[in-house]
Order: structure tokens, then sequence, then C-alpha cells
């Protein structure tokens, strides 16, 4: 329909366009709070910051509207013009990174609620920040994911899915760290929990990203990469 | 175009129906097999029995192929049929849908991932059995969303939506036991620390099955219910 001639089409076509731009410029800026919202959260649980993290909390409808919003902006999109090829990629692309962004906007509550608690006992005894190199982790992650959606960028996506694994590996140091805190001061285990729960919602945060890195790479290449071998994925990238 | 009169404009119609149908019965079919993966990791957890646990985690490779598969028929649909209002939202309720069911399954692996590093350190002590009720309470939400999902049925899937707050408070009950547990015998905490993380993933198999019962709703009445007050939706569908 995009294709067809005069200036009626020409209409169309423009209105199209401008359609798929704002509704991209819309994720961009529901990612950018979303970042915002992971920054507050983990400065949150380090400061042991109740009044920051009860903000967060509050936020988090702001993120679910922002989401329910794109998703139907999306589907008036599928519905109206009938994308093909790369633009319903691009669209389809959208209507799943808005879950996962939405995800991350969800964890980091879970990390502003476990700051909560934290502040309630007084601040972390320094066993317990372990987990700050997990947080600059994967709050890299979510940024090079949301900037390599803006700029169709398959390999710094395939990048953070690479790096998902030094996450992991970072995520199982802290838990250890954790155990043993434990084991050492059985009085201090609920408090801990708190910070294991945090610790867990940093690791979830790491996979979203990822997911919307897999996202990326399905928009610009056309190939579901979830559940490949990154050598594979990585030979075809540049081959 | 499904409209279009003749026997051409008819065999696109019966073509597309069928297509429809087809992608429906996939996703059924992928729904049985992850109800299958919850009811042998939890079986796995209880025994203790480490080989029907591997069983849980090799099978997850073929629940992320179907997922792909499907999602992939979804794509192709939408590009090649472009489906409008209820066909439409049926296609992206199936969309979520099985990324729901593809993480139930991953939770699934994680309960089984579990039951493995339990059955290294013996059966699990009687307090530590807490969770059969949440187990059961998940395994029936995930039967009624996919019922649901198959008999167009908004307030079967309303009713899940409804009861997660109850798994929710047996999550509660749960961990608490847990915590006193470890509280009364340190050296039992990284062995108690596997059930947290298989009752973790309970709880969100549960948000999983709520999130499929949220798509069931949009799919029938066409409004996305996501963070709206229940009783506003249970009069909206009554009224």
């Amino acid at each position: 329909m995009n294709s067809t001639a005069g200036s009626h089409g020409h209409h169309i076509s423009r209105q199209y366009n401008a359609d798929l731009e704002e509704v991209k410029k819309h994720m961009l800026e529901m990612g950018g709070k979303v970042e915002k919202q992971l920054a507050d959260a983990l400065d949150a649980l380090i400061r042991a910051d109740s009044g920051k993290a009860s903000g967060v909390i509050s936020e988090d409808d702001v993120i679910d509207s922002m989401e329910m919003k794109i998703d139907e902006e999306c589907n008036l999109i599928i519905a109206r013009r009938q994308p093909a090829a790369s633009d319903l990629r691009l669209v389809l692309a959208i209507i799943k990174a808005i879950r996962d962004l939405e995800r991350i906007a969800d964890e980091s509550s879970k990390i502003a609620k476990a700051a909560i608690k934290v502040s309630e006992q007084g601040e972390l005894p320094n066993g317990l920040i372990e987990f700050r190199t997990l947080g600059q982790q994967v709050q890299r992650a979510l940024n090079t994911a949301l900037d390599a959606f803006v700029r169709h960028d398959a390999e710094a996506a395939l990048s953070v899915v690479q790096d998902d694994q030094d996450v992991d590996n970072e995520y199982a140091i802290a838990m250890r760290a954790m155990i043993t805190y434990m084991m050492e001061e059985p009085s201090s285990i609920s408090h801990v929990l708190n910070v294991l729960w945090a610790l867990r919602a940093m690791e979830r945060i790491g996979d979203h990203a990822k997911n919307i890195c897999e996202h990326v790479v399905y928009m610009v290449v056309g190939t579901d990469i979830r559940h490949e071998k990154l050598e594979n994925i990585a030979d075809r990238l540049s081959g």
C-alpha cells in the first residue's frame, strides 16, 4: 500500500514513517526512564536510602503506562499500516523490547523494596556490598542494548549477549560472599536475604538486557538468535 | 482481503483460517509440554530425584525450539495475511503467551537444577517441604490459564489473576519457614538456599500464568488489563 503512486500514497507513506519514528522515540523515552529507575534503585540500596527507594517504587506506574501505550501504538501500526519485512521486524522487536524494559523496571522496584528493608536495619556491612560491580555491569548492559537498538547495531547487541557470562560470574561471586556471611552470622540471615533478592534482581536485569539485544539482532538481520551458539552468530554477522 | 468474493478469495480465506487454527494448536501443544515440565520438576524436587530432574533440563531445548517456531509462524501470518481486529489480537496474544510459556519452562529447569543439588545432599527434611501447596497452586494457575486461552474465557482468566494473591501468600509462608529453618540450623544454609531458589521460581511461574491470563482478557475483550484494578475489570466483564 505504501508504494501507491500519487499524492495520496505519498501522504500515507509520510504519515506511516512518522508513526514508526514516533513509536521508536517513545520506546527510547521509556528506555531512558527505565535506566534512571535502575540507577536510583542501586543507589538507594548502596546508601540504604529509603526516600530514594520509595521514589523508584512510586514511579513504576509511569513505566507501566508507557509500556501499555507503546504496545497499543504498535498494534495500531500493524492493523492500519500492515508493515512488511524490516518495518514489521522493527514493530515486533519494539513490542518485545518494551516488555523486557517493563520487567527491568519491575526488578528495579524489587531492588528498591530491598533497599527499604535494608535501611530499616541500618546500613549494609562491608561484606555485603560485593554487588557493586554486578550493578555496574547490568547498567552498562542495558545502556548498550538501548544504544544498539537506536543504531540498529547487531554487533554491539551481540557483545552484550556475550558479556552476559561475566554478569553470571559476578553474580556467583557475590552469592558466595552472602552465603559465607550468613553462615558466620546466622542472626543476620533475614538482613542478608534482602540483599540476596536484590542480587537476583540484578542478574535478571542482565538477562532482560540480553533479551533486548536478541530482539535487535532479529530486527537487523532477521534471524532469531536465542538458543543459538554464539560463535555461529558472530560468524554470520562478520561474514 | 479475506472477504474477497469468488473461489480465489475463498481459497485464501480457508487457508488463512487453517493457519490460525494451526498456530493455536501448536501453542497448546507447547502449553501441554510446559505443564509436564513443571509437574516433573516439582516431583523431582520433592523426591530429590536427580534422574527426573535431568530429564526436565534436557527437554528445555525442545520448548525453546517450539517457541521460536510458533513465533515465526505468527510473524508470517501477520506479514502475509494481514489479520485485523480479533484475529490480530489472537496472533499478538499468542506471540506474548508463548514467551511466558518459555519462561515457565525456564523456571521449571531452575527447579530441576535445585532438585539435583538437593539430591546430592540427601532428601529434604520435613520443615523444607512447605512448598507443596505452592507447587499445586501454580500448576493449577497454569492449567486454568491454558484452558481459558482455548475457550476464549475471559472470566476464567480473570480468576487466575485474582488467585495470584493466594500464591503470593503461600510463598510468604514457605519463605518464613525456610528462614526459621536456616536460623536454627546455620549449617543447612546452602542446602536451604537451593529450596529458596526453587520457591522463587514457583512464585514467578505464578506470575507468568497470570500474564497469560492477561493476554487472554486482551484477546477476548480487547483491553489491556495489566496494572488495572481488579474490581473495575470484573465489573466490565459482568456488565
